[in-house]
């Protein structure tokens, strides 16, 4: 049976080997590299108002964090970031964790949802976050060193998710 | 004669009554209304890489941050933002806090230029930043509550200052 939990230092732990390799295959995350355990658990999980994982037999399949993507007049969107575990692909898993994060967006009183970094190559994601209803609002050129295919571009996209404005 | 310094306590302490109307005005930054000296600090001199301000006779007639707009295979974009003193408006202030930024950026590496929230009723920054080479690149709907226009878009803008790719 799988459920989200709050993504805790053990949990994060027992996932920080997936985290390390899709940082590392620098394809997909604008996040060094070579960043520390630490500095990970940090940017995934203290730094955000959130982060969840979704566990299946005490396996974590995947996760994600929930923040603000600005402050003051602009605090009304959420900014979120997920990842998949190798071995839990191709089933689903991205999308519940984008499904639950949009209802914990709302929950918390979040309008819209942005993300400001989605690597052009990166077409699985791309055509996902469609799916369910995110736009691409902006191109930034040259924007992702990828690994094999040299400098790409990002996408930023974007959902309203509330019903009414403001 | 103007001449720029490195931001430090007395000099922004001193800029702070007009950074304070600014971001209390609700018309241009995505900075909170009401944050204190202290937190306008850490945003703008000590969480950045740089910050400077453009002195004439002992005034800040502005100043402006610089840091790198995301981390690892995205680090060669910097982020900056700007304000320009009541006083000193119409004066070139801000095209030149932007030409020496865009300098600083080249000479701390970056390859591009990027601005994440300018305020689509914001026009004549818009006018300034096209001129100076920067494109609107995406547009973010319902981004911004602008103190009396409601929620506007905000605007996503970019510039490619290297001569040659990375």
């Amino acid at each position: 049976m799988m459920n989200f939990e709050k993504t805790n230092k053990n949990l994060f732990l027992s996932f920080w080997p997936e985290f390390k390799e899709i940082v590392s295959a620098q394809e997909t995350y604008a996040f060094d590299p070579d960043m520390s355990q630490q500095q990970a658990y940090s940017i995934w999980v203290e730094q955000p108002l959130e982060s969840y994982v979704l566990v299946e037999n005490d396996i974590v399949l995947g996760s994600y964090y929930l923040k603000a993507n600005a402050m003051g007049p602009s605090n009304h969107i959420a900014n979120c970031g997920y990842m998949v575990s190798k071995h839990a692909r191709g089933q689903g898993v991205a999308r519940q964790l984008c499904l639950h994060s949009q209802q914990r967006a709302l929950t918390l009183g979040f309008k819209a949802m942005q993300f400001n970094s989605v690597v052009s190559t990166n077409e699985v994601a791309i055509r996902l976050w469609q799916k369910l209803g995110f736009d691409i609002i902006g191109t930034i050129p040259k924007a992702y060193q990828h690994k094999t295919k040299g400098l790409v571009d990002s996408y930023i996209m974007y959902k309203w998710l509330a019903e009414k404005d403001l």
